[in-house]
């Protein structure tokens, strides 16, 4: 059986350790083509590039996969790679490992999660996989065998058309993973607190900054999975429609 | 009666002509402030603005309206004013009028709707609009009435929370528009074909093109309504759960 096609890429740029962690537990499993951003592109979200140009070269990295380094952002490493790289439709697309969490509404912000959104809505399989460690030096083997046991079960097991999967890894030694559990995105938000400083010559200026208030402590959202030391997982969807309030919707905006 | 407070940003950058036309609108209605970018920001998605700081300042334009012009994203926008501009949380935020499409998939890619569901996540009433015309030239002025009454109807009909409308306009005269339709977001996608060029020294680079592709006739989608000639109106939710497939994912997840 020929072994399965699977695009590589992330946010973090295309030298992160989590992303050459990612590469090697895939080269394991398939023939792995790596297109990814040259430099780093956390918190781009779903940003693609319009308004400027892009170029790509080859870059020489340990193990037998084939590197391609993007000047743009995640989604577009998605986009580039399906048109100008790959010569078939590779058979997965995993996106990561993300250096941080981007579980509950940090989806939404995330240049990971957004690779495998714009993967699935090119129609293929994906996933997004991030560690709840931004440190460069995290370990991210600890979930090695949980992985590419998810990557192996998605290959086997077709996710719907218009799904793709959002993998949150607790910060724990492999030993202390208790398991995975399939969860909502739970309820949270940033409360932001800009950072104000002074430059040099007395103009103000401002840091994003901020801290996490999650809202939602029930059982099956992935903060608490999370927090009990289990690796989540969010089916993601991409039609946004809020389709259970349509119909209210068209009551009011009745003119 | 106090008049609502309204929050008005974009992506096309403070002085486009479409949000001057919103602004302009909502000066009708409420007192205005407006926090928007001060350079294009079209496709920027919903990316924040983590390892750059922002600076922002006041700007004079014609109107009663207070005009602060930030050096960041849409999400950045919103962000930033509620944390450092407003003096009290916004009655309502609108986010546009976008040059151009947000339509179908269109509202992932989209920093005028990112900035809407931004406020969304705030907890806010918000509404993103945009003209189906890129041209800087397009007439704005043919749906007032129509933004001006959507506008009145969430203030008078909160949206429930997790719930913020993309409201496409389409681009004909006035008296062309049928009225108003409230939809879901049509399943299409864009089929990319990046334009090859070389540039002086010899090395290619490549702009994002391709065509967009509508895979979805039905009668209840947003592309159908356009076409027809009407204004859409789809609730846009930031819950990307699949709740409809989290039971065959957890079968599927066993380990």
């Amino acid at each position: 059986m020929e072994k399965p096609l699977i695009l590589v890429t992330n946010d973090d740029g295309i030298t992160a350790p989590g992303i050459r962690n990612l590469v090697s537990f895939m080269n394991e499993i398939g023939d792995v083509i790596v297109v990814a951003p040259n430099s780093p592109q956390s918190g781009k979200g779903h940003a693609i590039t319009i308004n400027a140009t892009l170029t790509y070269e080859e870059i020489n990295l340990e193990g037998p996969q084939t590197d391609y380094a993007l000047s743009g952002t995640p989604v577009d490493c998605v986009k580039f790679a399906l048109d100008k790289v790959l010569t078939r439709k590779p058979d997965i697309v995993v996106s990561g490992i993300n250096h941080g969490a981007n579980s509950s509404i940090n989806v939404i912000y995330s240049g990971t999660m957004s690779a495998a959104v714009e993967a699935g809505v090119e129609g293929l399989q994906a996933i997004g996989f991030s560690l709840l460690d931004f440190s460069w030096d995290a370990d991210f083997t600890q979930a090695k065998e949980y992985i590419q046991a998810i990557v192996k079960k998605v290959l086997d097991n077709p996710l719907p058309k218009g799904v793709v999967l959002n993998v949150n890894i607790p910060k724990l030694a492999k030993e202390e993973i208790k398991g995975v559990k399939v969860c909502k995105q739970a309820h949270a938000k940033w409360e932001e607190s800009f950072d104000e400083r002074v430059n040099p010559h007395g103009k103000k200026y401002y840091w994003l900054s901020g801290y996490f208030n999650n809202m939602d402590k029930s059982e099956d959202a992935d903060e608490t999975a999370l927090a009990e030391g289990y690796i989540s997982i969010v089916p993601v969807k991409f039609d946004l429609t809020a389709h259970e309030y349509l119909k209210e919707l068209d009551t009011i905006m009745k003119f």
